[in-house]
């Protein structure tokens, strides 16, 4: 193990994809995750925290569980049972977590272990920004602190819960607008690379042969979204995406562009606009990962399920 | 000549693009031009009038030029004269119209010729659609007889003027929603396709060496956009695109899907939305172009300029 | 009849008090009305104009009544058949009308109006502002040619259809917002004044015991609105203030200010927001009415329904 | 001094009305001051952090002071010195503070004391609500501790810093609108009932006549704002309003109504939506202050001054 390992949190609402991300992280040797912090999206804030209680168990980590925001900044909150189950993980029978989660919140894990990390914390956010936000909003001082945010969320082109706008920021496009706003060094991975960051069938299949409790989940959680109409080929890995790039950015295809969240709007809420060639010529604030080498991602991804 | 010619009313707010349009349109022979109107757009009414008649001078067309309305349904009138020069044709010295505008209003014009062409005309509409706006607000049976608008404006990716808006759109979004929701088939040359459909600075060249006065104004109001950051191979035919696939859309790739104009929002308005493939799975409402055959759509505009 | 009567439009959508309106109106000396425009409103077109027509049967005039918008400029229709009844007129049994609407469309007859009456025209507006917008679309000259245009609508405070807005101005606020904008002088009967300009139940019956059809109209039309929440003392005349107020403005008070219209908003759609003493401090453009002698108010509404 | 005195923490923004309002509170036998806590509002948290250090100088108190938050939740900051001056207090000459800000930030503050009072905190809110929005987003039992929250804010007719808003939630309109939904008791000192609770000139010099420094500041803050257009009777008392219909609710008329904080809006950013008898009938959520016993008013802080 390298001692260049980068400190980081993951800010995570599991749900399917965040499990997977989850798992795959945790075999990242580039990684040193400091904290999973959950925050309500997929399912409530209850929800979120159980799975990453259950799914650290399959891991095999102790590592700090906090919870933090149960609901978006000022909006009602927004799930997706029909993506994720009603518990948020496909009914898959898991044993009953034998840890509890931190009474240390989301906000206060991730603003004191910043400061702990002197500048050399990152971020990877696997679901709406409520809890960045509220950290932020809560210390003037921790965007200077933060070395970087990895997010899944938005996209260029399209979206998912509408059909111009991706999950994680709809449902908390304030929030999403203040961290776009903060000044961090940010890297967004959305739809337009994520639908692009596939695993084939078959490809699952050979990962739930490794026949260990946690390639089995990681099946469990993928083959489900396999073969949608908005990705043929396979099942998108959206969260995984995030964290592979946040442990290995060769893998992946990016452009410095501006991004800015729409909070209003009758049928945009939520859109992640970007300025590429615009008369507008807004200053780049973030960092656009819009291609991927599938072969090199699907291989990485087999690689690290092995290493269990 | 066949006797199938489709009987259109060219909208439009010239500008350098809908001078090119208005050029290649006059020797398309699918098309029976029965009238131009003229709307406030790239520049104020008075000049997109004047420019419409000089243009029709050029051509050596008396057909009738209506002129319609002089800024944006409920908003404050935007031009582009960075663009298309104060006068809106870059300053380019041309004759003086021989010919006046109609006293017959825009609106006045498109509805008494739908209901003379008994379900057959079709609408390409090139600039702001306010004057389409105000002839269905005023005559509630006239989305029923206009058979097609081919528009020039939106884009399922990106903006011009700003991020995530297209010019034309962008200034009148309320009667853009207005024709989208109309029920009138549409088909819209967005960015999309309108950046692919190029001309070399080549292709440029070799017209403007047709020698005529028409193949001269066409390289004079064409080769000013070329070779920009938007598209480096070229001059993008924005206008001309829509009026080639009124005349042949089997130049064209297009699929049906929904789309929606964002009159609200902060950084969003005029955002034509798009639904491909989203959760909300909206009705199709307009045929989307996405692509072109740029070789046969440049070998087309050749052949067309040689005929003047 | 006095040489100086005003020659009027009456923009309305009946509805009972357009109905209490049109009644006096017929019988105000100085009001000289040249046409009655309806509009999509508290009921469908169809039903206003034909209600107007019913209306214009038991007044007994032969005045042209043009249809106009079905719907509001760019929204959704909403209607008020909880005030108004599904019929707009209580299920009333009325006879048949005897005449037919004009072929001519409401704006053209304002514009025709206006050109008429070389700058004298007013319009007295009892329903959404949605037929103006057209015939200011329409026709840009028509501006300079209105002397005056009474509204009823709006509210500087509270509102009835939501906690802010008023009816009229809620359901078409772009064409509201339109014509605020339009440079046209401007006279707003809102709920402000029309909430005090109220008949009692005792004055609704003297006026019922006139024994005229007319009479027996108005008192049908206006009993089912007496005593309540908003206005417990009598049945508030929200369209008869403004045909009283365009006949003769010494019953009422009012003051000169400025008066938006928001288009927008969560919460908001169609306020009227009015400056009186704001930081903003901006520029009047209309005269807005607040108070009412009620006590002549009612009697000249007596009189004139004596005059039947 | 009584055992039922009220636990109380005042977040605020001196300025010169908050100056009023804080000298007035020290002095009322009802309230028993547990912090006081600052905002971004009239100028920066800086000053207004500053401002209250040297107002608890002149008061003599040791309270904590504990700065929170440094701009508005989501928005921009937003000052008003051509109100309280560069420096917020006019440029008055007032010794150096002796002590500084408390290290513990305000939302901090506020859910520790809620606590350690069991229920019976109450918050008297005296400038933008962003405070008292981060410290319930972070602390979702917050809410169910706060027994009750007097704020000068909004108005229910009219505005201040716009037609239609007042200062305090146009500044922080997101803020204000989580705090209207929280369900915590609120009574809300807006506009409506500020602009009545005046001191007349005679009364400041009155006032200022006692001879404390305290008066002397006192009178100082309070003049400048005498005699405008919005109160010519002399001079609002603002936020002193607050703190005395907290100290004393019986100086006060107020009844119980819904209201709800617009976020978006083109003209209408920040107006406090009140319904009283609209057709939606909404729920109440406050308690909103509409008037004033003056004489008991003005008679009161001539008392409590006197008690200096």
């Amino acid at each position: 193990m390298s001692e260049k390992r980068i400190p980081v949190i993951i800010d995570c609402d599991p749900g399917c994809d965040d499990t997977a991300a989850l798992l795959l992280a945790f075999r990242c040797p580039e990684l040193d995750i400091r904290a999973i912090t959950t925050v309500s999206g997929n399912v409530s804030l209850d929800k979120t925290t159980y799975n990453a209680l259950r799914v650290a168990e399959v891991i095999g980590t102790d590592v700090r569980i906090s919870p933090g925001a149960d609901r978006p900044l000022i909006r009602e909150a927004v799930y997706a049972p029909h993506v994720h189950g009603e518990d948020g993980l496909l009914g898959i029978d898991l044993p009953a977590p034998g840890k509890k989660a931190s009474f240390y919140k989301a906000w206060d894990a991730i603003y004191e272990e910043a400061v702990a990390q002197k500048g050399q914390l990152e971020i990877i956010a696997l679901g709406p920004l409520t809890n960045i936000a509220i950290a932020l909003a809560a210390n003037h001082d921790l965007a200077g602190m933060i070395k970087r945010i990895v997010i899944m969320g938005g996209a260029a082109q399209g979206g998912n819960v509408t059909p111009c706008a991706e999950f994680n920021i709809y449902v908390d496009p304030e929030a999403a607008s203040m961290v776009m706003k903060s000044g961090i060094p940010l890297c967004v991975c959305g739809l337009d690379v994520t639908l692009k960051a596939y695993l084939t069938a078959a490809e699952i299949r050979e990962i739930r042969a490794l026949g260990t409790p946690q390639a089995e989940l990681f099946a469990a959680v993928t083959e489900n979204n396999c073969e949608k109409v908005f990705c043929p080929a396979g099942a998108p890995l959206h969260d995984p995406a995030a964290v592979l790039f946040a442990a290995d950015d060769s893998l992946f295809t990016a452009q410095r562009c501006w991004m800015g969240v729409e909070t209003q709007g009758t049928i945009t809420r939520g859109k992640t606009v970007t300025d590429c060639w615009s008369d507008a010529q807004k200053e780049a604030n973030v960092e656009l990962v819009l291609d991927v080498d599938r072969e090199r991602f699907a291989a990485r991804i087999k690689e690290l399920m092995a290493g269990y």
